[in-house]
């Protein structure tokens, strides 16, 4: 049985192929072209290169955020339309979980997992790595890169900076105060290598039970919340 | 245009798509089918998924070994087959120095490539990182596990490993005696990524000019070699 592992929380979009642990086979695109068009495509072409067909996948797993709006539902809707039309389960995963699974993960080593969320703030959480596996240090949260850099002075470490906020982080962080790291690009940017690792172990739920993690409102919802306040 | 980088030298076969320095599309497989089947599917998936043609190629860029006898003469077949079909040039990289730049290059590094040669011995190169690339520190060479201990400790240096032979380096070399470390998946293995990498800048030749670089003689031969001397 096939693990199917989609990632389209950013400009990238990859997706992997897994058999327990083994990643079989991965690709990934980063040409700006939409995800709609090029993520099932990718999977198809990964599915069929192994002599396999999407009969033999009997587990869908896919990043269900934080990260771009569109990017996610897109992502999200593939896996529940495969899920639906193969009758098998899924397992959504944490955007930023996935980022430290697909980092590199000796131990000791201290990941920052950033994405850049706009309007000052970056979608972040820490992570360290204990026999192998990354350790959750925070909860998934949208906070400002001021807030962060204070968290990662306070814990003096060096960090790894992970996810396509990286080299925002890397460039506004005062590095002075904090010694930062950025990973090389395939262990940096988010991967459907993390999201095929991140699920592992984790409890498969049905299609309808998969949602996506926004952390903020929308940008429509902010704006129509901001018009019925004013109204 | 578009540079189209394969690399076959091992067990898994990968091929990424790059315009300049930037990698837009990346596809491995690693399930043990035989490279003749899924290199060139694999390149023209991720050609076609770029909306682009193989009339956009304008270079393409190989691992000519050492490595896998097979698997170099399929890799080299295919770009041959594709440089002259396009009327394109190609680029033949050693497998070696291309570990290296789909490795961690960040300054001061130094990376130990190493292939399973069989027969007690690896394919090796030594590199350090300067400026962010990879600086030759020796030739490739084929030589001994043993060997090679001696000038990993004369060095003094925690040494980085990359490439299919480094789990193997890793469980052979002596680690009270030098400071060993290997790199996460996606670096360790050889590489498309780094193919293409290795590439830039690199004087392009026609493709009969593109020649495998095998640094030992193959089983027939030698066993041919054998039998002329015995008769």
């Amino acid at each position: 049985m096939l693990t199917l592992a989609l990632e389209s929380s950013a400009k990238a979009a990859s997706a992997a192929v897994f058999e327990g642990d083994k990643m079989l086979a991965f690709a990934i695109q980063n040409a700006g072209l939409t995800h709609s068009r090029t993520l099932l495509p990718m999977a198809e072409g990964l599915v069929k290169g192994l002599d396999k067909t999407m009969r033999d996948i009997g587990l869908v797993a896919v990043s269900r955020g934080p990260g771009s709006f569109t990017g996610l539902r897109i992502g999200l809707a593939e896996a529940k339309g495969l899920c639906w039309a193969l009758d098998i389960p899924a397992v959504g995963v944490s955007t930023l979980e996935a980022m430290a699974w697909g980092g590199p993960v000796l131990d000791g080593q201290m990941l920052c997992c950033c994405m850049d969320a706009r309007r000052g703030q970056v979608y972040n959480a820490l992570f360290t790595v204990e026999g192998g596996v990354p350790v959750r240090l925070t909860e998934d949260r949208a906070i400002s890169i001021a807030e962060l850099e204070s968290e990662l002075i306070a814990r003096q470490e060096p960090w790894i900076l992970l996810g396509d906020g990286a080299q925002l982080c890397y460039n506004t962080l005062d590095r002075g105060q904090v010694t930062v790291f950025t990973a090389p690009e395939p262990l940096r940017l988010q991967n459907a290598r993390g999201v095929g690792l991140a699920a592992l172990g984790k409890t498969p739920v049905s299609a309808h039970e998969l949602l996506p993690v926004y952390l903020r409102l929308s940008q429509a919802e902010r704006e129509r919340l901001a018009r019925m306040e004013t109204q």
